[in-house]
């Protein structure tokens, strides 16, 4: 139970550091070391600067022809699509513009005329998609597990069950959405026991189940759970496509046939059917290519640096409970976060976000530690910390 | 606080004697005693059996001359709007056929492009009117005070002032509807005091303020505020016309001319704009002629009855706290409840909903009370409890 | 063809003397003879003032005894729908609010996730709902046959078959809507033949059709069609209540039970679902109760008296083709059309609209063609126009 | 008035050779002769294939530093915002996902509570938006001038007059929206005079007026009026990034500064928000810059081409009443076309769509014209005429 408290102790003091929604903070810092690769402890994933995402498209186009689609329909898109229909098990899959647009179509149209959307209270569909649900794809969001990760089988349960008590004229329950893992309390993961609990009691009832799965790679990594596993228990998945694969932008949803060709006339109505969306097709399914085992590297060289690390006495990285790609970083008291901060990243290129006046910050582990050796990093932590 | 504690509690287990949504059990009940007056201690006031009803409106015609409208425009109908006009001291009131019409349309008009409306968790718009609110009227409600009778201002402050840091893209705040009294917690009121923090919050942040007053009569009664002080703090107000004004169906919305004129083309386009409407106009407005009147009079007949029975060992009837016409009754374990309410029904016209299993049951106070003298009604309670 | 041009010829010329929409011109002339049954030549039925109805309604419940509904459940208003449900042949029915909601939802159901819908430019969907359809339930109408009283199956397929060239992005077509008899066109019918072939076309194609029969009984009575033999080519169809049902208001609709087991919830949150209508229920059912032979009896009568009074020289009285209860009236010019009419209103107490320049009016046939001996009629006739 | 009707007589049968909305044939003919320049008579500019796509953005970003946006916020997609505010004279502009979003939301923000919204029937809004302005957005689109260019600001006053006797239950109207040119009538213009009453008579009816720009670019090159001086005319211009400035995908929206503030909230509930826009907007700001005059001489060069051709007896190239950049070509009855375009595409790179039977095609003139000499184009087609 403790750990799922996470968001209401420290969550709220830790945001302004680290803002889980704008993963990259050097936007506004162009200035790097030349010549000289970069890691990033922070973001999902490589998020390019336009000079390096051109030269990675023109490296694309060399090596595997890309063709332009229309509409969405033909070229890569398509490559792109099929490749994660595979990926997930699921019979079809589509590409969108937004996760918005992918969690929105895919929670309405598995509601069919049922209002109700069963949510987490944390979740990106709850919370961070501006009310959509409601004013135009007119669901009721209905919150569970208040500040917490996850709602347990039992908890949904009891949810539904005391609708008749609660309500007078009832309206039909849609959808049960889970997002996983969650980005509010900091990438921590719904466990897959529970999942298969709610699944099946879902599946028991006729009710649909949509997994925002916009960082499901980053659950599959830490968990160890194949994506195509974490996709079974659902009807549809979305995955974003530029926060650790590259794209500028742009979601995949995929799910049974019958719902996925409901799509593009959907897309269509609601303005979101662009013309032309090969660029970012050819980037995301070129950057999936060997993405897991990238992942898995990065995870094990994250391992090594940290255990190196924590054998320091001034500086204390640890993983969340049920955690991802973030870790918590705790340095002694003594210890000058803001002058290891600068040296990592101007003697070192390591940019890290800044501590807070606990001295305290967060790490996020990405495919950018790939960049350097542990060796180089570990130097570069020990170094920094003596300056 | 442990009064708002109550519904959580107790109302569960209460709930099946004596539905709050369910006012009459006497429908399927037309055996009572010929000529002799009746006395229900449920529902919030008279409601008619078709029989009554007509010849109430026989009644009504043969004095006052009742004129027909036309979609709601002329006539009788223009009378009543124009009573409750002068009532609530709003520019303008209008007829609509039901509360949850009356509630849903002022909220949209009020909030305008904002989505956010803020309700309490108990309330009718947010329970019980099966997720219009959402799925019509496009609306997102933020349910506050769990299980409470109301929220406080300062809850409400807190929660508005923390959306910025629980949403990313932020939407506009539209409306606070609130429900007094609330009949999901037994009638209870909201205070004064607190819809007068409400009122003055909401006015410093151009945030419109909604007052479901389906019962507001009752709240007048019990606490003496008159309707226009409960109004003044509200943009609009809906008082329901068939709860306890003879009516057998229909609401009144009161508010400012430029929210009430919005009102015809929106009741057409959902489909309740009724060709003649004048038959619940006509009664609405005759039983309104002296019903505050006749209220206090029930209220004193009430504590009349209840002080003289409390007096007895055996029973023991309280209101409940910030409560109106809804109190609690217990007997002593050797009572029969079941034969009390039996001998009240058939030896002298008296109805009285049924005890649960730990001799307690709830007594609505309404204007059928005046239909016997005080200790006609003491001595029927001491003659069945002595049975 | 030329039939079907009428509208847009002479209609709007007439409408002021004699407005498709607003019945009844009596409600401002109370004044009538004491004692002296009224006939009018407007509206399509007994439209009562207040006193009529309350002693009409008194005497349905001491014959009767009329049971109340609570929402629409249970009671008078079940063997309402019961009857209706008979008399159309359809599965089910439902008492709704107004014509508007029974049109917009029939529609709105009928079609699924499919916006198209196909009616005729005439009507009361297309013109007189305020743009529900769009606003409101978000489907687009495709208006057909520009001023006509119908569309034929030629037109429509056509219509259907050109979508693919006349836009890139199709949607899906939900339902045909027709209207029958047509007020727009004074009454004008739908041929049966016509029915008959759109009916074949739409079931051919899997598309839903919907019959506003808000008048469907005065085509019956004019066509000597039944009303089973129109429903049976529809999916629902909607009767109205009042028109000449003798309700204030209401509408019945009805049709398969997995359409109609849908209503109630969205009556409910379109603000529709009201607590009492057993006085409605009980009205239209009891008038409903020979009501199609009344309705043949005032058929011969009108056909007697016109046939009579084509006799004179100075007055002509033609139906219209393909009409039902609306016949053309025209005086020679020498006639006192103003003369006429006053002197029939305040001599016989019988009801005619005004004449234009032209010395041509309307005269509607209906049920209070009965009141009087046609014998009386004639010479009220002759006596008024030699004054 | 017969310009007007080319639609109703021609377009049908050409529309396969040369579908308006599928600009580019080429996509499917990667197989250009290595080292030559294209000319491609269809299309409205250039369009580029991936590897010449990402090669021009390269040398963008190696000239002009591309910055990166966050939800369309800030870096590259600004300055082309403004740069859009500029050429439009309006105080802001916005980029959106699509042209359907662009016209929509404008429409729907303009309109406010309005739902009735003027159209031309033949217009991108009416037609091609599959239904999303009823649908999603809740508009009433009303469609005039059938199968014509445009309405006359004559034909839109009649029909606004005559809603009072068409309708009974009036409904505001909100918006009138102008396609210029219209690409369903072959590019032809609306003529400003019409443009300029429209405006004049809308402004004293305090009704907005959109115009979807799409191609307004192209009107502007043809009519010899400014961007800025149509926009002038209107409250809201959309206008289109692909079509002929490079772009894959997108559109700007260029209004006022209240009605442009609301899109960043509306396009994310429609699912419209993209992370990263910033390589659609390089490419569109950098193609922007010098077109309007590579457009004018692309005129010039197709004047000076056609000019010529036209001196053949067997070639006649016509340009359309006020049409844009199709012109309409036909051959003698003896030449054959197919050798003719196979000829031109084969030896000299030259790509213009098949002909119909009667020797007919169109050609569409664009910035391609710029990629070989007037002469070298003059002989390679009477070259490939005398083969």
């Amino acid at each position: 139970m403790k750990r799922r408290n996470f968001l209401r102790t420290t969550a709220i003091s830790v945001l302004p550091a680290i803002s889980p929604l704008i993963p990259s903070v050097s936007a506004a810092q162009p200035n790097q070391a030349p010549g000289s690769p970069i890691i990033r402890f922070f973001g999902d994933g490589e998020m390019f600067e336009p000079a390096d995402y051109i030269t990675e498209l023109q490296k694309i186009q060399l090596n595997e022809n890309i063709i332009r689609d229309r509409y969405g329909a033909g070229g890569t898109i398509e490559m792109l699509e099929k490749k994660f229909s595979e990926l997930t098990g699921k019979e079809k899959a589509i590409f969108m513009p937004s996760g918005t647009m992918a969690n929105q179509l895919a929670i309405d149209v598995l509601s069919g005329n049922n209002t109700k959307v069963f949510v987490q209270d944390t979740s990106h569909v709850y919370r961070d998609e501006a009310d959509a649900a409601q004013s135009v794809f007119q669901n009721r969001l209905m919150p569970l597990a208040k500040n917490e990760t996850y709602f347990t089988a039992d908890q949904l349960r009891n949810a539904i069950e005391s609708l008749p008590e609660e309500e007078v004229f009832q309206s039909g329950i849609g959808t049960v959405s889970i997002e996983n893992p969650v980005r509010r309390t900091d990438g921590r993961m719904v466990p897959l026991d529970e999942i298969k609990k709610i699944s099946a009691y879902c599946k028991s009832k006729n009710i649909k189940l949509h997994l925002d799965g916009a960082r499901i790679f980053l659950a599959s990594g830490w968990s160890g759970i194949s994506i195509k596993e974490y996709a079974s228990y659902f009807d549809t998945i979305y995955i974003s496509l530029y926060k650790y694969l590259g794209a500028t932008a742009g979601a995949i949803l995929c799910g049974e046939k019958m719902v996925i060709d409901k799509m593009p006339h959907l897309m269509k109505i609601h303005g979101g059917s662009m013309y032309g969306n090969w660029a970012n097709a050819a980037m995301a399914l070129h950057r999936l290519d060997g993405f897991e085992e990238r992942l898995q590297n990065s995870i094990k060289r994250a391992n090594e640096i940290f255990t190196e690390l924590n054998k320091e006495s001034n500086i204390k990285i640890t993983p969340l409970e049920s955690g991802t790609n973030i870790y918590n970083i705790a340095l002694s008291k003594g210890t000058d976060g803001s002058k290891l901060k600068d040296s990592l990243d101007k003697n070192f290129n390591i940019k890290i976000p800044p501590f807070n006046k606990e001295n305290q910050s967060k790490l996020m582990v990405n495919e950018t530690l790939l960049n350097k050796p542990a060796d180089q990093v570990i130097q570069a932590f020990k170094k920094s910390m003596s300056v």
